[in-house]
């Protein structure tokens, strides 16, 4: 069967079978946003990574040299975000066509070196390598998160409130936005939300929080599109996750771009991916105080945007009181990119 | 400056700089074969990257699925084995064209589970993305040396004892043998050599040995070619290294090998690279132990092939007496792959 006939997740799912299961040292190994492994002390190490490739995830041309870096780190880093972790030291690797100029990958690696410092993150290894194909830049990340502070996907309880961090679909938007230039739209507004989709913001602050709350019992950074990556705290909770349409915090000005686009904004805030928000589930009883706190702490509200319930482990989207069917939106990652798992 | 100009030092020196320097948790970045980074109690985590690319490192065709991940895993762990340490854990980058088999891509994970499983490390994690260049694997590998324990380039002293673990010029002669089938060669010699190149062994039983011993101040795997990785130790310890070209373990196969290729086997063992042997510098008075306590305790031989000595941080050949210009040898790898750093 050809890879790109059975998925991302249909591929890693195979692939994950060839290797052992999890042991001492190891706490969990592929399925969530990164591994966790024994670290020091009182403290597990984080580690994931993941890739971005010209032509899949950007543009040359449409994107600077410095944003390609940027969104590099910041890709990477959500996956420490949504763990509660803290990023501490990246790996990466640079697969160069050869015509490739050395101030643009200056200016990439100035990128990737200014979003990680952001955190307290620096760059401390790497290769580079020459390739006949497009420009591919891997990243490492390893990081670490208290042992009673960790996030994982798989806690969600029936009762549990569902939250995401910002607003969906501004992402999406910008992305329809930079490959259509000819979409008419404000450009002020244009260039925001192209900015949005470029270089994304890893929640660091607030997935730290989350964790420290001990009142989180999932979290998932919204890569794939909140449909897919709620179906992960589904699958991986063995619950239901329901969520109310309406409830999705989504702009004006997404909306008034969906438009636009001649699409539905709902599609572009369920499917469109790379939104790199924290969706999590948390204590309904301490919920309210959290989403407090991460607005006077962080200066990112959080919104409550549905339930975890009893069911078959899935995803159920209710929108003017009506069921409907998900399973259109998200994206398929052999389409455009991949995430870490 | 196109990097197809600048080299690839070149290029990683000019990267580096755009980073910060060594901190608190960060005992070593860019420079060794593994970034040296704080463990657990008197631990050293140890991290590497490397990455292989359809068409650069590999040809399908002339190499099984299966032999390509051995080769990925060995290649990262090599760097593991010249720091003196353990390999931990692994994440995987696989970027895929579309048209990949997944059974090719299983068989590629067979091969890095089986080789990693051999030293007691696993895959932990990583990604799937596709792209429209060639098939392109990169593996990040996690290991760990008690402080006491590391090996480094930069500790080698005036007076030491260069050696070297196997034999050299095995892999070149295999590439060469790999990518001229009308070279004559006995059949068992050819899939030997051909062998020794694909799928390279890494030295890390010799490597905590050596680590162990405390007797070794600097060590290398040999990736890029003896000259140009002992000038690595050269450069960073400060001092001469004088190689004694008669002393190079290389096999009556490769030195016939290299006639048939119309080669000096010398420019084999001096340059060829991807043997992923250890080069390393012992003290004087307890090098006769060591040597006697690799082939006793792993089997596997090492070598006297030269001193370390004062001068000049550069790397001094002889050979029948006179010292000849080792400039000429030495993968660059903007032709041909590239290394941790």
């Amino acid at each position: 069967m050809k890879t790109g006939n059975i998925g991302e997740f249909g591929l890693i799912e195979r692939l994950a079978e060839t290797l052992g299961a999890t042991g001492d040292r190891v706490l969990r190994g592929i399925g969530d946003d990164a591994a966790v492994l024994e670290g020091r002390a009182d403290r597990l190490l984080l580690a994931t990574c993941d890739v971005q490739i010209e032509g899949v995830h950007f543009v040359s041309g449409t994107i600077e040299p410095v944003q390609i870096g940027s969104r590099v780190a910041a890709v990477n880093l959500s996956d420490i975000a949504a763990m509660g972790g803290s990023p501490l030291w990246a790996l990466v690797s640079l697969i160069i066509p050869p015509s490739t100029q050395v101030e643009h990958l200056e200016e990439i690696y100035r990128g990737m070196a200014d979003e990680l410092s952001r955190f307290g993150a620096r760059v401390v290894g790497g290769n580079t390598s020459s390739t006949s194909g497009p420009l591919t830049i891997n990243m490492t990340i390893i990081g670490e998160v208290e042992k009673e502070n960790l996030l994982t996907r798989d806690g969600a309880r029936i009762g549990d409130i569902l939250c995401v961090t910002g607003d969906l679909g501004s992402s999406a938007a910008g992305l329809g936005l930079d490959r259509d230039t000819s979409v008419a739209c404000d450009a002020a507004v244009r260039k925001s939300l192209v900015h949005r989709h470029l270089t994304p913001s890893p929640r660091i602050e607030q997935g730290r929080l989350l964790g420290a709350s001990h009142a989180v019992t999932a979290c998932i950074d919204l890569s794939d599109g909140l449909v897919q990556d709620a179906g992960h705290i589904a699958q991986r909770s063995g619950v239901g996750v329901l969520i109310h349409a309406e409830e999705i915090p989504v702009t004006a000005d997404v909306r008034a771009v969906a438009t636009s686009l001649r699409m539905d904004w709902m599609d572009l805030a369920l499917g469109g991916g790379e939104d790199y928000e924290l969706l999590f589930a948390a204590d309904p009883g301490r919920c309210d105080e959290i989403l407090a706190r991460l607005e006077e702490e962080t200066g990112i509200s959080a919104r409550k945007i549905g339930e975890i319930v009893d069911g078959a482990p899935e995803v159920i989207v209710i929108r003017d009181g009506t069921k409907i069917n998900p399973a259109s939106a998200g994206f398929d990652h052999f389409e455009r990119g991949g995430s870490g798992c």
